[in-house]
């Protein structure tokens, strides 16, 4: 389904952002059931997101409980890059990020005043995000507004889903014996109730997968045998959200501020009035705990207003503070099954977000690589509780996120550290330090990785290996589709390629023509919609149940390179008009066209070639799968064959 | 307010749409209380954007009344002009509507086919709103949804609105002995509950003011002895919401179809399958109602079956369906004080909506008239209770909106006489009808009527002549204030420059700096910050209470013709980063840039006087009601002294 498609099945009132609720949807249990398909623990933004993920199929159950006795109030993290925009697109809530927040435009730069070093002068500025990079912005939000978002999300989903809070994970054990059984709940869960009235009740859980987003001190974690390791970089920052009466003119732009007195980052945040500052402070001792030093936030905002010198720093109100030393570290592996016997089981126990990585904050990066943690994971299970797809593809969540989480970790080191340096004084360049121009440098460089889109999946089962990356350079393998607008050709309106790429678990096969008549029968992309349709070849007749819609399992789009008004209707392929629902009805958001009024469409902006068009398959996900030629039936073919299988009449019916 | 600011008096944690609750805010009473400042009698369009407004004021206390026993759950109305989600952008849920609705890009026509004319075929295509007519689409959401979002907001606002259904008014009287004591509540009106369990129980209801919002069939209106008048166009129309399948192309465009078996409107709807068809039917005899002539929906199949020739047209579902006659009506006053009394006292009772004006629905009228009529109301009402401005202000209402609703109804009534007649037959030119070009002319003349931005009011007490016109010459005195992206300088963030005129009751003093340094003192927008700020004269100090926010009652921007880059902090007038809230925070939305990267900024888009700037006024409706020269500070002082009056101690603080 399309999140704004509706009356599909017949006409229904109310707010359309409701799902309809799973058949036989009851109301919420008191406790969660004794035997769930997945069992998420933490309601942080990773068991949020994957919860919201998971609420989209109503013949998947899935429970999630939390530690704590409800929501999140006031969170820590708050940068939400524009890939996670993005993929709050795909969950149908980023309209409402995108008004509450802040919207991160430009950063500036500070140093000290080569005449009185005492002083601080603005050194530069530069654009948060560069152009083109995504069509969302960079913004900053309370993470508990985020979780809102993400739990009002879960509770219009299919299978309307709310956190079981007050529950204390004890254990968690994996019956490997039946581990490859299909059928079964091979995972127990013993959670403990530790809300008042019932104290001490124990609730056991068999599930069929577990995933653990309870943190870094995550119990899940243990249960597998898996641990964090890394290096604490002994140095103590501090950090304070507060209301300010300041004559500095930056406080309302993310500005990195190196001075004598040490360094601060501003990042200004949503409302128009508080601002969160990260200031450095002492370098710890050798094992030294920065709990241990005792520091109060009286001392924080004094460090500010050394700091901010010459400019006054009166703080009138503190939301909140706290000291942290920075560490980064990672677990080797993000499921339960041992390296050595990959090739034999398939992972059940999943830990995704800081209980398998952390992250020093200033680099932006804990809440949204926790995110796509779980964006990453929630498809891969859902299309093997589905039958859709083969047990093998788990085996890919932590294949693809480790490796990320590594890469991710090692910037987040460099970055780290490239804010913890002192800056170089003229007058003195022999004692070390960094040029402010190098630093600004760097931080323009570090753009890529802080929006989230340095992210680039390896060939594997799932992406292909870039045979034919030069018919679409602009979406490189591996890496996330990177949208651009495009005109519907049946009402005229201006969309997003990508906002039609929701997070319901389906895949993505856009065919882009080429230049032969995209109206014809005859062209290309009549004849791979032809194969589509009609060939016991492919894939959508392989692996689509014929009792569901005919873009249930793989939602077939097209964009061709006409003005809307100059394509006849009449030639157009059915399978890009498909007939659905109870009645029959048709599809009319399937075919785009290219005309925008002179800006550069879709082809140019992404390098597509324009002679022979170009199938890209797109991961539900939204990373590129693979690129093909329009008339590459057989490799398409042999593609989805590598991790789909042929559903079988025991699989439960997809919904609409 | 702005409505995206907040912290200001302190952190708060939660949904930032939902206002802070008014001091002593109690939980629902079962029923209004017996005095209120505003009693509103209908939950239709009009009524519940009047509520929306009101809630936005702590200081006042509002109840609205329904006679139904709860929210519409299906509407009749469905267009939304462009003019409207400007109001809701003002209201606060634009993004919601732009969200769900159906998006209105391109009107196509039909005609006979030369050929055959028994077959219909595309004779024309317009796009539906000219280019920058405003920065919203012109969208079609179903009522029941706006209506929806209006109680949603009337929730969130300060005073926690929500209607008492299952009312009926039994009678309303003024008491006009009392109606010049501002203190009084000179109406009572009576209410019967119709719920069950509570049957024939009154409440008596006395009300500062009354609104009548009830309908066609107003009670409000015959209480104060007014009536509608107008003629019956004697056709009958059938309207219907289908689930349809067909081969006709355009189906989900907005298409006026011309047929020698009659004519048909489509109204495609949101959610991507649903239509509404517009269908004529027979001429009715005089004094016959069509009523009478027990129409079915077959009926109404069947016509739009051989209209739609060649084309299939299998209606699978129907949502909704009805037969009407087209009938203009009009009321000749708008609320309760008689031409000759308008000098001696203020109005007490006003109608709004369908209660004073009717309209055939094909020009899209009724709804978007209803809504702009409550929004011409709400900031008058609201300022004359809070003591801000004169009571003289209230007549404002009927003297804008009945000639508004006059020229509609003109228009209206030109409009569905051309959809009703039928086309020209080339081969028989001599039996009459219409050219379809000269159709789709009309239809194109017709675009700012439906967009909602005919809307001109004249000359009054707080709409200034068009002397200074020349200085801004894209904002036309006495229209809506027509918005234009600016960056804003604080944070480099790209705005809207309308979007921050928020339906909060403020008057806007939005002052274009000319070429002389914007950053000096001396300059002319320098020296206009310190009137402001400092001048006995100023308007500012004359009408704010000096226990207010200084932008409480005139909010002052500016925009200055620079890239914010190159404009020092340092120099920019404290009126423009004034000093806020219980702890004096600064306000750094008050100044913005023009720099857009090449596009044409809001000086050359609207006309604006570069080498001398000016003063724009905008009313809280957004309406311009004065441009001044940016020195023109006495004429501007004797503007506001027209209305405002001195607030006196009396006076209920005004909310942050």
């Amino acid at each position: 389904m399309d999140r704004m498609q509706f009356h599909l099945n017949g006409f229904r009132t109310g707010d359309p952002a409701i799902s309809e609720p799973a058949e036989g949807q009851q109301a919420r249990a008191e406790r969660p059931g004794s035997e769930v398909d997945v069992l998420i623990v933490g309601c942080g933004p990773a068991g949020l997101t994957l919860a919201t993920q998971m609420a989209a199929f109503p013949d998947i159950t899935t429970a999630i409980v939390e530690q704590k006795a409800g929501p999140l109030q006031l969170g820590q993290a708050d940068g939400i890059a524009c890939r996670s925009v993005e993929m709050y697109e795909a969950l149908g809530f980023s309209e409402q990020i995108l008004k509450e927040a802040y919207w991160v435009n430009e950063t500036t730069f500070w140093k000290p005043d080569d005449a009185n070093r005492e002083h601080i002068v603005r050194s530069g500025r530069i654009q948060d995000v560069e152009d083109g990079l995504s069509e969302f912005p960079h913004v900053i939000l309370n993470q508990a507004r985020v979780h809102d978002f993400l739990l009002e999300a879960m509770r219009r989903g299919s299978s309307r889903l709310e956190p079981y809070y007050s529950r204390r994970l004890l254990d968690l054990t994996v019956d490997v014996s039946i581990a490859e059984d299909s059928d079964a709940h091979p995972v127990t869960a013993k959670l403990e109730r530790i809300d008042p009235g019932h104290e001490g009740e124990i609730e056991t859980v068999r599930a069929r997968y577990v995933v653990g987003t309870d943190g870094a001190r995550s119990t899940v974690r243990g249960s597998i045998g898996r641990s964090l390791s890394g290096d604490s970089a002994n140095q103590a920052w501090g950090v304070m959200d507060v209301l300010v009466v300041t004559d500095f003119p930056d406080i309302r732009f993310k500005s990195a501020i190196y001075s004598n007195e040490g360094n601060v980052l501003i990042i200004p945040r949503e409302g128009g009035y508080l601002v969160r500052l990260y200031i450095e402070l002492d370098k710890l001792k050798e094992s030294e705990r920065v709990s241990e030093r005792n520091i109060t936030i009286e001392r924080l905002i004094a460090a500010a207003q050394r700091i901010f010198r010459p400019y006054a720093f009166d703080v009138k109100e503190v939301a909140w503070w706290s000291v942290y030393e920075i560490g980064q570290r990672l677990c080797d592996k993000f499921d339960d099954v041992p390296e050595a016997e990959v090739g034999r089981r398939r992972p059940r126990v999943f830990i995704a977000g800081d209980a398998c990585h952390t992250h020093s904050p200033k680099a932006g990066q804990g809440m949204n690589v926790s995110i796509a943690d779980a964006f990453n994971l929630g498809w891969k299970l859902a299309a093997v509780l589905r039958g859709t797809s083969s047990p093998g593809l788990l085996h890919s969540y932590s294949d693809e996120r480790q490796t990320i989480a590594k890469e991710l970790i090692e910037f987040d080191r460099a970055f780290a550290k490239l804010i913890s340096t002192p800056p170089k004084d003229p007058a003195n360049p022999d004692a070390g330090g960094i040029d402010p121009a190098e630093f600004q440098q760097a931080f323009v460089q570090a753009g890529r990785f802080t929006a989230g889109m340095a992210v680039h999946y390896g060939p594997s089962l799932i992406t292909a290996e870039p045979t034919h990356q030069h018919l679409a350079r602009g979406f490189e393998l591996g890496t996330r589709f990177h949208s651009a607008p495009v005109i519907r050709y049946w009402d005229a309106k201006r969309v997003h390629l990508g906002h039609t790429i929701k997070a319901d678990g389906r895949w993505r096969l856009l065919a882009f023509a080429g230049a032969d008549d995209p109206g014809s029968s005859r062209s290309r992309l009549g004849r791979l919609c032809e194969f589509l349709a009609e060939s016991p070849d492919s894939p959508i007749r392989k692996y689509t149940s014929p009792d569901t819609d005919i873009d249930a399992v793989i939602d077939v789009r097209a964009i061709v390179q006409r003005d809307h008004r100059e394509l006849a209707a009449e030639l157009i392929p059915p399978l890009l008009v498909p007939q659905k629902g109870r009645y029959g009805l048709r599809d009319y958001e399937k075919l785009f066209c290219t005309e925008l009024n002179g800006e550069a469409d879709i082809f140019e902006q992404r390098g597509i070639d324009r002679a022979d068009g170009c199938i890209v398959v797109v991961r539900p996900d939204q990373f590129v799968a693979n690129i093909l030629p329009l008339d590459g039936t057989s490799e398409l073919a042999a593609f989805f064959d590598r991790f789909m299988i042929v559903s079988s009449s025991s699989v439960m019916s997809v919904p609409a």
